[in-house]
């Protein structure tokens, strides 16, 4: 399989968690219609060899690296290893700080790939961070974690900002992982113009789109009804706004949230901003549960996760659906093909043939790889 | 039409805005399958008569009392005078105070007719508060207004809980109309255990739920995730869930509230109740926009009412879309029914024959009335 971009960096998750399962599955189902683009996991192929086989099934895992991985996808889950060469032994369901290294170096080489231009993107499986605090984890959440690598030196990390995307419907949450009673506080006119010139960029960058609608919510009921419940609405989103139209952002609101969301509502706009977590992530968890992608949109390079969690309850059983997943890995090609075909070409000295990549170092094991005829 | 119990009760609402004619197009409708339970307007006759005359319409209007709508609806609109014999000159999409004490008098009169046996339930059609405010209205909405009416003589009017009911999702808001500024302060733990125990006590009396499924959402994101995110999860809902389960309700939660509304979610409970309004509508206009209905819960009589405003910028043109106000009559209808067959038969010396009716006194002018062939 030649493409004309490099593959998909998939990360591990927390091993103990149903990540490792995921891609297993994901990579099964790559031949069924319509497919599952090319992607290499980062972390241990015998770990994944094992993940494979205490669900019985025989997957072959070929131990590559990255500028190999589309050509033995068909054939093979490509496995990059850890570039410390770690072995990681979790055991299903058992989360344990032990494996917390791994996780994270997981993580770190899958950027250093997309930002070597060896990945297009960097597709995220599930961590718990409450294990990884208890070896020091000290980011609020997986995605500034992937802020602070993808930083400058010496630089402020970019502000990341999470929109939830389905076929149908796209959500941004403009405060996240925060407590209800903080909101009102932490959402200013300055975070709202911030999220929604990212999040107006990133779709006319990445999912192609020339002018996107946005659409804000309200944060009181009704929107406040003109500042007799609540005066956000009033002081602090509607001047957000007008700056914002001013600025030239097609952009309206605040509009009372629960009105926003249904079928006729949702043909009129590309993506609702809502201050709160709930008012966002309610809408389309309702409508799209199983389908959702969680797209980080203001980092140097595309990520995108399935949205949901660890599952640690479920890890091992062969039950967890993949569908988040493979929507993560094929809206990740999806934006890459987008960038790619936005990419001015390069001056012909500047090219790079694909074989080039093959004289890069190898593993010196590059196998656990065998035929299949696995769908 | 002879009936077991009498017909339901219909307010005008703001005369201004969409009430009146989504009136006439819900009793065009009583005869498409699955048909329209009998109802009567309480308001003005003649205002009726010019709002079809307005749309190009011909509706026979019957001027009737409570006792003979069942049995003139197939043929005419029944319409209840106001008891002050108040004529309303009101113009569509022209909201004006001076039709404020019509407004409200067609829901004093129509709580009359319910507390009297003259009516089984009462349905309201939308009032716009700040018409009302400008001739003192002083209640906090409409359901407030009918907790006052509905409260014996010197006592404190009940507390009215919010439900709004579809066929596949009822949700209750457990706060509503205030800023989320102050969401964290007004949720007390009292506050959860008095509207579950009355939505529990009401699904059972009017629903027929021999014992309804609660769920309670969490105040913050992921319910808190253990104190990590906000606290009110922890510290007020948790121990008033625990307290009700204690006094033998089925209800379960705090839970994430982004997670609680997927269709396989929904199928695990009766009826969600959430913290705040947003997270309460929501998934529910999200997904059922034009069928939910606002019922009360709490007050001596059934309650219900289309889940929309008055809509006046597209009052008088015709457009406005019956469904709720039908879905509102027919839920009615449902709940009279189960009040009726749940109340134990009264000896028979209380037993009013229906004939008996027919003798209270009627309006002078009994007509308005022709036949008709529409369906």
């Amino acid at each position: 399989m030649i493409l004309d971009r490099p593959p998909l960096a998939l990360t591990l998750g927390d091993p103990a968690g149903i990540g490792p399962e995921l891609a297993l599955a994901a990579w099964r189902a790559r031949s069924v219609n319509p497919g599952v683009p090319p992607f290499f996991v980062v972390g241990d192929p015998a770990f994944l060899e094992r993940t494979a086989y205490r669900l019985g099934e025989t997957i072959p895992i070929a131990e590559i690296d990255p500028e190999t991985a589309a050509e033995v996808f068909p054939r093979a889950l490509p496995v990059v290893p850890l570039p410390s060469g770690a072995a990681i032994a979790a055991e299903p369901a058992k989360p344990d700080p032990a494996h917390a290294g791994a996780t994270l170096e997981s993580i770190t080489a899958a950027v250093g790939f997309v930002q070597a231009g060896r990945a297009s993107a960097v597709v995220t499986n599930p961590i718990a961070k409450y294990v990884l605090t208890q070896v020091g984890f000290a980011h609020p959440g997986h995605t500034e974690f992937l802020a602070a690598l993808s930083a400058a030196p010496g630089a402020e990390p970019p502000l990341p900002v999470m929109m939830i995307w389905s076929e149908g419907l796209s959500v941004v949450p403009v405060t996240i992982h925060v407590a209800l009673r903080r909101v009102p506080e932490l959402l200013t006119a300055e975070l709202v113009m911030r999220t929604a010139r990212i999040v107006a960029a990133d779709l006319t960058a990445r999912f192609g789109m020339a002018r996107p609608r946005l659409v804000l919510a309200g944060l009181n009921p009704h929107a406040g009804e003109a500042g007799t419940m609540g005066t956000e609405d009033r002081d602090v989103l509607a001047p957000a706004v007008e700056r914002l139209r001013a600025e030239g952002l097609d952009i309206r609101g605040p509009l009372p949230a629960d009105t926003m969301f249904h079928h006729r509502a949702r043909a009129t706009y590309d993506v609702a901003l809502a201050p709160t977590h709930d008012q966002a992530l309610i809408p389309i968890k309702t409508i799209a549960f199983d389908e959702g992608v969680n797209v980080t949109l203001g980092l140097p390079f595309i990520r995108t996760s399935p949205d949901h969690g660890t599952a640690f309850d479920i890890a091992g059983q062969g039950v967890a659906r993949p569908d988040s997943l493979i929507a993560a890995l094929r809206l990740a090609d999806r934006l890459a093909r987008n960038v790619a075909a936005n990419r001015p070409a390069p001056p012909s000295a500047d090219v790079i043939p694909m074989s080039a990549y093959a004289d890069r170092p190898r593993p010196a094991r590059p196998t656990h790889f065998e035929p299949t005829d696995e769908l």
